[in-house]
C-alpha cells in the first residue's frame, strides 16, 4: 500500500463531469467534428460575442505581461452596469471561481454547508474540497425548499447556496420568496445567490438582487459571462457583497485569477445589449421549439427559466444513459444527469433551431 | 461591531502586492503609458511568441465553449516533451493555481509547511489559506538552507516549497543538492518543486527534475508559462507528479481553471524553441547590462539565475521605498521587496535593452 497523502474528505472526492468536448465524442464515436452537435454544458449558441472578439483583439499586444490583478477597467464596468461600489466586486476565474472562493473563505472543516438537492455539483464538490458536512435539502418539484433550507440553518451552518434559476433543473424561485428567505437567515450564515441563468429571465420576472446585497452583509450574489454573455473559453464571473465578505474572498482569490483576455472581452459583452437580446430571443425561440416535440411525444419536462431543458427520456434508471449513448452516437451531445440523482432524465441545453432540430430528429428516432 | 466571517485564518491573510500595471502608474503620476517601463513582474520582455497568437487566432472562433477540462491537446505536447504520461500532468490557471492546490489537497488546519525566507510569496499565502503553520527557514546567502529544511521536517509536516531558480533573490541549487535533499524527506511529505525560472538556466546548470519525480511519489515540479514562455497574461502553468498526488490535484482543481485561449496559446509556445532560445539570449546580455552598471556604481546585488536581478539600493531599512518611488516618478516600475523582508534591496525584472537602460539612467539619477 503506497503513502497516501492529504485528508480523508480530499480523497473521497469525486471530480466534477464536465460535458464531454465536441473532439472528444469524435475521436470516441468516429465523427466528424462538423457533423456533431452540442448541446451539453448551457453555452450559448451564438458564441462569443463580435464586441468581445474586437476588444481581444486590441488586447493581445500586451499578453506577456499579467493581467491587471485588481481589474481596474473590468470592475468599472461593472461598477456602473450593476450600480455598486467596485470594492464589492470580487472577480472570479468563472463564477466557480466565486463558489469555491466562498466555501474556502467561510467554512472550516466540520462546519454545514447547506444546498438544494437537484442543484449544481460544485456545490457538493467545494464543500467537501474545505471539509465542510453538506447539508442537503430535499427538492421541491425539482427546485429549492426554501422553507426546508431554513429551517436547517444550525449553530453550525457557515454557507447556503441558493440558484436561481436553478440548473440542472431549471426552475425559478420568485423574488418574493427569496426576500422572505434572507429575511430569516442569521447573520453569521452567508448566502450564496448563484444567477448564472439570470438574463435569460423574461422582464416581468427580473428582480434587483444588488438591493438585498446592500440591506444584507451576509449575502453574496454571483454572476457569469459564460451563459447569456457568451464567454465560455474565457472564464469570467464575479460575485458582488458587502466589503466584510468582499475583502476575504479577495484575500484568497489567487491575485491573476482573471486573464487579460477574459477581462477585455468581458469588458465588451457587459455593454453589449444587442448580443444578449438576441440571445434571449434565441432562447425562448429554441426553448418552444423543444418543449412543443417533447409535449407531442409525451414526454415530461421541467418547465426552464434558463438555457436549457430537464426531459425525462425514460421510465427505467437506465433511460437517461442509455437514450444519451444512442444521442452521442447521432453525434448529440446532451447532459446525462445521473450523477445528479435523476437518472432518467437528460439536461438539453437550448442551440440554434438547426442544432434544436438535430437532436429532435435524433430523439424521435431513438424513442420510436 | 459587525459580524465576522471565515476562520480567524483566513482573516489575517494579507493579500499578494502585485507588479503596479503600467497603467495604474499612468493614472497615478500622470505619466503617458508608452513612457512607461515595466520592470517589476519577471515577464518576458520579448511579449508574448507569435506562434501563440497564430494559434490564439484559430481558437477564438470556439470562445462561447468552454474549455476541454481535461485539456487533451494541451497534455499530449506536454507528454511529449517532457516524456512522461498524462496521468502523470496537473494543468493550472499559471503555476500559482498549482501551488495552491497543493496546499489545499495536502494540509489541513494546523498542519506544517516549510519554504525558505525570501521565497516566494504564494507560499506563505497559501499555507495561511488552509489554516496550515508556516515553518520558515532562514535563508542562506539569501538561497534555501536544504540542510536546515530537512532537520525542520516533523511528523505534523505536510508540504515543502523549494523554488529553484528562486524568486525574489534569483539563486540556484545544484542539483546535486536537491537529489540529497530528496533522499532525505519522509514519504508524508509533499516536496514542491516550483521551477517557473528553470527556462533561464544555462545549458550546463539545467538537470532533469522528472527523473526524480519517476523516484519520488512525494514529488511534484511546478512550471509556468508565463516567463520565458511569454503568457503571463494567459494564465497557465503545469504540475508534474506521480498519478498519488496527480488524483488528488485534479480532484480539487476547478473543472474549467485553465481557459481556452491559454490552453491554445500554450501548445504553439511548448513548441516554439527559436523564441524560447532569443528569450534566453536577451535576458543573458540584459543581466550583463545590469550587473556591470550594479558594479560600476558599487551596487551589491545576489548573482541571479533567473529574468530579474534583487540590488541594494541603499543602507537603511528606507532604501527600497524611497528609490522605488522615485524610479515610479520616472516612469520606471521595478518590485520593491520590503514585504520579503527586504527593504534596502529592489527586484528588477531584465527587461530589453533599451528598457534596461531607460531604468539604469534613472538610478544613475537619482543614486547622485
Amino acid at each position: 500500500m503506497s503513502t497516501q497523502f492529504g485528508p480523508d474528505y480530499v480523497r473521497a472526492i469525486a471530480p466534477y463531469q464536465s460535458g464531454k468536448p465536441i473532439s472528444e465524442v469524435a475521436r470516441e464515436f468516429g465523427l466528424e467534428e462538423a457533423s456533431i452537435v452540442k448541446l451539453a454544458s448551457n453555452e450559448n449558441p451564438l458564441g462569443m460575442p463580435e464586441s468581445a472578439r474586437l476588444a481581444m483583439h486590441a488586447a493581445m499586444a500586451d499578453l506577456g505581461r499579467y493581467p491587471d490583478a485588481n481589474g481596474f477597467a473590468l470592475k468599472a464596468v461593472i461598477s456602473a452596469k450593476y450600480n455598486v461600489a467596485q470594492e464589492w466586486i470580487t472577480l472570479g476565474n468563472g463564477s466557480n471561481d466565486i463558489l469555491e472562493l466562498a466555501a474556502h473563505a467561510f467554512v472550516e472543516p466540520g462546519q454545514e454547508v447547506i444546498f438544494a438537492q437537484y442543484s449544481f455539483a460544485v456545490y457538493a464538490l467545494a464543500t467537501q474540497a474545505v471539509g465542510g458536512k453538506a447539508v442537503v435539502i430535499a427538492a421541491k418539484e425539482y427546485g429549492h425548499d426554501l422553507t426546508a433550507m431554513a429551517a436547517a440553518i444550525t449553530a453550525h451552518t457557515r454557507l447556503v447556496f441558493i440558484a436561481n434559476p436553478n440548473n440542472p433543473t431549471g426552475t425559478f424561485l420568485p423574488a418574493a420568496d427569496i426576500a422572505a428567505f434572507l429575511a430569516q437567515v442569521p447573520e453569521h450564515v452567508v448566502v450564496v445567490l448563484d444567477e448564472a441563468y439570470n438574463e435569460y429571465l423574461a422582464p416581468e420576472l427580473q428582480y434587483d438582487s444588488i438591493e438585498w446585497v446592500r440591506q444584507y452583509p451576509n449575502l453574496l450574489v454571483s454572476r457569469t459571462l459564460s451563459k447569456a454573455f457568451g464567454l465560455a473559453g474565457l472564464r469570467i464571473g464575479f460575485g458582488i457583497a458587502q466589503p466584510s465578505i468582499t475583502d476575504l474572498l479577495n484575500r484568497i482569490r489567487q491575485p491573476f485569477n482573471v486573464n487579460s483576455m477574459a477581462q477585455a472581452a468581458a469588458i465588451a459583452a457587459l455593454n453589449d445589449h444587442e448580443f444578449l437580446a438576441r440571445s434571449a430571443t434565441l432562447n425562448s425561440a429554441g426553448y418552444l421549439q423543444l418543449t412543443e416535440v417533447f409535449d407531442a411525444l409525451g414526454l415530461e419536462y421541467v418547465p426552464s427559466f434558463g438555457n436549457f431543458v430537464l426531459v425525462r427520456v425514460g421510465d427505467d434508471d437506465g433511460a437517461g444513459a442509455r437514450v444519451n449513448l444512442a444521442l452521442l452516437k447521432c453525434g448529440v451531445i446532451v447532459r446525462p444527469v445521473g450523477n445528479y440523482g435523476l437518472p432518467q432524465w437528460l439536461r438539453v441545453s437550448i442551440g440554434l433551431q438547426a442544432e434544436n432540430a438535430t437532436f429532435i430528429d435524433a430523439l424521435k428516432r431513438i424513442l420510436a
